[in-house]
């Protein structure tokens, strides 16, 4: 403690804030991703497209094409996030979408994939899917393995990287909340945890940003239990989404609107 | 620019982050309160209610006495500000409740006071009140004056304290984002500026904690138009809302977790 106090002290006396320590998004990401690892690049204007599944969709509308409008963000982890990046970010006007449908999994995607993701030539492209990928091979007569969500996702990372070569990917992390009510420990591990090391995998073939949720639960569930962060385990409560905000921010190097 | 690149440099070679650089909410609060401003102290199960007008309400449901989720927030500031707070403080566990009321002023925040604010024992009582007190005397037939403002909302804080010795006060800067769509200029200025005089006058009587909107919003300005912050300049759309809960965070010194 004393410690921390005297570097704290001095952080105030030479006029720095608190925010210098290591957060907990920040924390996890330094330690998952390296210090040298891929960061967005934002220009004016820059489109910046949310796909997914469920937790991305976060019951947004869809009526319409709109952008940046709370209820065709929906209210999710992509609704905090994009809040963060148009404050942040106000000089560059960016236009974010959300095109998250609950239950997808990766085929879900490619199917609509052309329409609902080429179609906006995306700057920054984030993914978050493979949960249910998992998930519905439990629960319902999805016959998916790990092996099919690794090869359908690299063929539609490289169909997108084709199409749109100057493209940012953001791939996150699936992650479970363990302690949540749908997550069986014996159902779900060690089987899921390969959906997770397949991701960062991609992430590394196609040089995205990786944003390691599962760490970020992880390293959460030490100051409050499932029930506090995401109470099925699987889509997570405000706490939850506000903790994958940060993440995702500090993973891409967005959090700050300062340019070295 | 060499010197910034130079500061940013060491900065990053001491392992430090860019965020230590004065962002904009933060900025505004060392200039506007100091460094020696009051902060808040939350405790473990903190109480926090968010009281004001339809900038606070959001939208909200008013089904339950349900705390810190979604549809009871809002969609406003409050929310934005709760899922930072929610996420940063975890182990606090805070109930936070929001009760703004859209259209009100400052005598009918008394009229339900009670039942509205002191009924919840709030350990940290966060208000903003007073465009519509000025407003509603250009657009409807309302005869308040900023002696009445001041007077009815001193009292308001006067009675609550007396009631709850304790509790912590936040009291918002009421303000208007210059170039939307209702501010008249020479409706509105200087007659409002005497409102946003009169909040931190009595911020400064009750040792309360001020946030400095107007000057938040005033440098907003300079990185984008009023149409991005709050095209009607009276209710911030979601970069302003989420502008208002940097600030927020940044006044309270509830933006990190660590304590000195």
């Amino acid at each position: 403690m004393n410690t921390r106090r005297d570097f704290l002290k001095k952080g105030a006396l030479a006029g720095l804030s608190l925010a210098m320590l290591p957060e907990l998004a920040k924390a996890v990401v330094n330690k998952q991703n390296g210090l040298t690892a891929t960061k967005i690049n934002l220009k004016k204007d820059s489109i910046i497209l949310f796909q997914g599944d469920s937790i991305t969709d976060g019951g947004r509308k869809r009526d319409s094409n709109a952008c940046n409008t709370l209820e065709h963000l929906g209210n999710g982890y992509a609704l905090f996030t994009s809040t963060q990046l148009l404050k942040t970010h106000a000089e560059k006007q960016l236009k974010i979408y959300n095109r998250g449908i609950s239950g997808n999994k990766v085929y879900q995607l490619r199917e609509r994939w052309d329409a609902e993701a080429l179609a906006f030539s995306p700057d920054v492209l984030s993914i978050l899917i493979g949960v249910n990928d998992y998930w519905h091979t439990l629960t319902g007569d999805y016959k998916g393995t790990v092996e099919i969500y690794e090869n359908d996702l690299r063929a539609l990372l490289k169909y997108t990287k084709d199409k749109l070569p100057n493209i940012q990917f953001v791939l996150c992390e699936p992650f479970t909340v363990k302690g949540g009510r749908a997550i069986n420990d014996t159902q779900w591990f060690p089987m899921f945890d390969a959906y997770r090391l397949a991701a960062k995998k991609l992430a590394d073939e196609f040089s995205a940003v990786f944003v390691p949720f599962q760490s970020a639960f992880d390293e959460a569930l030490k100051l409050a239990p499932a029930s506090y962060w995401a109470a099925d385990g699987v889509h997570p409560d405000l706490p939850g989404r506000q903790l994958m905000a940060d993440v995702w921010l500090e993973a891409t190097g967005l959090k700050n609107s300062y340019e070295l």
